[in-house]
């Protein structure tokens, strides 16, 4: 997988200023998954955002206005390798029927939405070691029978 | 995608009774998405779990026993094809490179587990539209150093 | 790719019938593309909609039942062998992201709805031979900002 | 997926003069579907065609006398990871089979030919939300018997 | 690969009658060419010539009827193992390119037809080995542009 | 797909000479087919034969030197996307088992070489459109027993 | 990988018979490597071999007879996953090119026939290890230039 | 596939030399075919070895060294395209099995190792054609139990 | 993946007579994973020993010989899905080439070897959590120079 | 596969300084495999330890930073080619399988994790050969059941 030029420029330039993406977040009004993502180009800023953060990561205000651009999204490969992600991809490979047929079950046919979604990750202490929560919160999409 | 023989015969008990999995789960005390992963074969049950499955969709107990083994796990195919199935597989290739980021940030070096792990579907009524959020919950396993 | 067994029946007694998917649409109310589909298990019918389509083939009531369950959807293989379904595979190779482009450029950034959709095949006479025109119409989903 | 370098430069051209695809189109004669794929190397120009779009572009003609040759055409990946494009793979995916059946009850034995061929993207204006309409238009090509 | 049932009962009853290809395209009109890929249910027949070709392999008529309906094509594999079906693919691989690059120089922009398309085999005598020639003639169709 | 430099340098070459394959294929008393195939290294020339052409194209000689070492060949991807190229795959998937059965049928048990081959390409001028005829020569080679 | 039905019983009467390829291979006055492949459908016999090897097997001349159709070869799967026939893919892996730079160099432009082809398996006696010794011998076939 | 660096040097070095990879063994006191394999990177030498080689060749004995390193062998692709090398690959899918039950019917339970393992190539003269002998010898090693 | 029929056979006589794979390891003089092993057609006995196992699960002597034949070896898929099983593969995947570097300096150019091979499953108490611990033994196999 | 461009770094200090992997473990009071890990960016340190290691290895401080980042782990390719590395695969396989089994028997319902994991490489004195050991050992994760 090669990340796009801007993602390492964006992510040292985070680094130097020690940010995380919660205050980046902050900053520009957006939850800390969608300001990831949007270093990944995985998602598009407006040009009013690019520079907002161009100035607060203290970088040129031109060079990422690439991050308004509509991005080609994906970021591969088909099955991944590295161990956080692959879980993520285990959940499909063992969860994703029963899941579909709870989803079914309460809403009837349709899917959930990864277009109007929104997803964010939380810390949730435990004394047995704490947890990693996802939320995903997509739309109920019904299925149009024409 | 061959799903086991016990999974349509349990799912056309189920029907024929006309319970939900939720009804299920709690008859059994169990959440209705774990509850339909056994029912898909990618859980396991105790002997006593799978007689009072039994009991309650009528069917005979000793048929039931085989979802005491321990499953080989993993539904497939590689790239799902369910446009339900297929969103959950999206989110991955759009959003995993993001969400690992920002897991890292908050917990530092590890993953979040897929087996002291839980999953939740909840119905969001919306004005706008009724939101599927689908709630992950997993130990968090710091890299071990050695 | 292996049809499901319903799908075999439905044909054979829709040929015995000697009736189009516009026939058959038209007595169900519905357009002949989604009768087609639900033929080959990609849509889903209300269980009214199973019975009237029995009594329009002479089939048992029951025997379609199968039609009103959420069928898991892809018909596969992942690249389509047959001339027809593959030049289909060829329009999203050679003009897939020129649409995208064209999309963007009117619509901003999101995507059309694959479930929110519906799609027409009409034939257009032509002295030069009659062409084959196909309409897919799907909601436009812009991406939720969060 | 590697995009052709002439890709970029006719995009940011068209970035900068602030032109849409049917502008382009309008001045070229041709509808900005075409036009977008000849952006991405996906159809051919004639050596004049270049000229006027290096001008309309103020590019130097020289660079854009690629867009004559005959591409190799195709752009991947064998299976789309950009939701936007995916939307269309799981059109085949879903509704290939029906649309093959629906084709060769209206048609007889043949196939819509990609090559006389056309495709437009419309805007249809909704209360509920606009909607994106595809409209792909193919001569029928009747399989020869020999 | 798994052959459809009919290929068999076909090839074994017109080996029973000691027929070639070439006896049956006489006695149908038709190239062996086609006969044979009409054996592998490659090719679509009229309910006429599935009766007259039951009458000539002494089958029932009825059994034959399926080669009138509209197959699904393409036999597998991806990449053929067969040792004489993958020179066929060896074809592409080494000459794909380079015949490309001829097509285009004598006809311009477009496409050798699979569709309005024929295929002979012949045997031609030499003194150092006989050769097997491969004819296969389809109409050039030019790229509409629009 | 990516090609060797030389085959851009060549083709350039060709172009500014105004010189088709089959011009040089006769100044190099070879087949048109054989010096595209040349072009993109899936063939070798005698190190007189790479001068000869160097001086057609006004090339430095010792450039063209690496014509005549042996070329690793088969020019990918493993399905063909560029339409052109993929009905040549389409005729496999297709033809590729009656083309054997019809072989077999006529010479035994062996194969057509793809070595002692050659292959042509004709432009038959007809009035409902021109066709593209590909004749593949390849002699017979029948399976030693042992 | 599924065998041929006729494998099974040929491995089991051999089995039964107590009798080794070898002892085959002389009463059929053919090698043992040939007459594994044979029972794998890798080789064609003629219909008189196929009911001598019936004879010797006690197996029914008639059931045989498949074994003197043309096979189609090519036993999967893609990368063998058999510890043994995967040494054999290591050895491509590994070896495949330098294996074709010294045939180049001592044959010239062309390959080794894989059907003009005989293979031998020997049993080397070693004091450290008996030694397997895989001998291929494939006719030169030099390219043909057209 | 992406050859290493070093072996284009050392392949232009040789052929400069004209030296054959024999003449390069018997210097070094090995097998050609090692020496190709070396070549590729596929095999390992001493760092005597490797300054030997250099001044054989007359190339910098320093640059030579990453011949001494233990390489990641394989040069792919999965499926070779290469004619020569593909012919080897067909070798394995239609003998590998046959070639498995003749070395076990020899040998009892066990592989050919392909590390204890040596190859070489012959040329055989004979007047239907010269004939390429590979042979391969590897130490049979049992399966242990345990 | 499908398991070979005598897997489940032997998996449910196991489980009716309550015994480990160790009980029948010490009964047979074997490790439990080679007995573990063996059910799963990846390793073969003796004819004694599968009458020797026979009696031992009161299962009848002539269905177990199957496990005296030469297995054709791997499960399957190629990406395993199973957590359990993918967690190994995880391991080639992370720590493969870590592996290779840590061999190569410990051992000189050279593999481990996967038939002079055992491997052990132990369980190691811990109050943080029992551990797994897998533990590999294979001959260490120097690569051979000719 | 291609590494990182630290590795080389890494690799070529290591070797010119003449250090193992254990000796440069030693100083940072980790194991060998750890420290091949870390090299091969497969395992993250801290910041201290990468200034360590570059003090050790004589390079810049700052050089080495990127090996405190959070790394995308997994090296490729899907199927190893390094016949060191199969093995490994090799052993997912054939003993994936019985591997598993034996540890639900042991240990109940869950996996090894490889996480909380460390591997071990040692070398047993052996006289009829030396032996690679590699051990395991993962923490036993309980599938958690809610």
């Amino acid at each position: 997988m090669e990340l796009p030029e801007i993602t390492s420029k964006l992510l040292a330039a985070k680094k130097a200023k020690r940010m995380t993406f919660a205050d980046i977040g902050k900053a520009l009004g957006k939850d800390e998954c969608w300001v990831a993502a949007l270093f990944y180009c995985q998602a598009k800023a407006t040009e009013e955002e690019t520079c907002k953060l161009a100035k607060l990561l203290e970088l040129p205000c031109e060079e990422l206005k690439v991050l308004a651009d509509f991005p080609t999204k994906g970021l591969g490969p088909v099955v991944p390798t590295d161990p956080l992600i692959y879980r993520l991809y285990e959940f499909i490979q063992v969860y994703g029927m029963p899941i579909k047929a709870v989803v079914h079950e309460k809403f009837g046919d349709g899917i959930m939405s990864l277009i109007d979604f929104s997803v964010h990750v939380d810390k949730e202490q435990d004394p047995k070691g704490d947890r990693v929560n996802i939320t995903m919160s997509g739309k109920f999409l019904p299925y149009k029978v024409w």
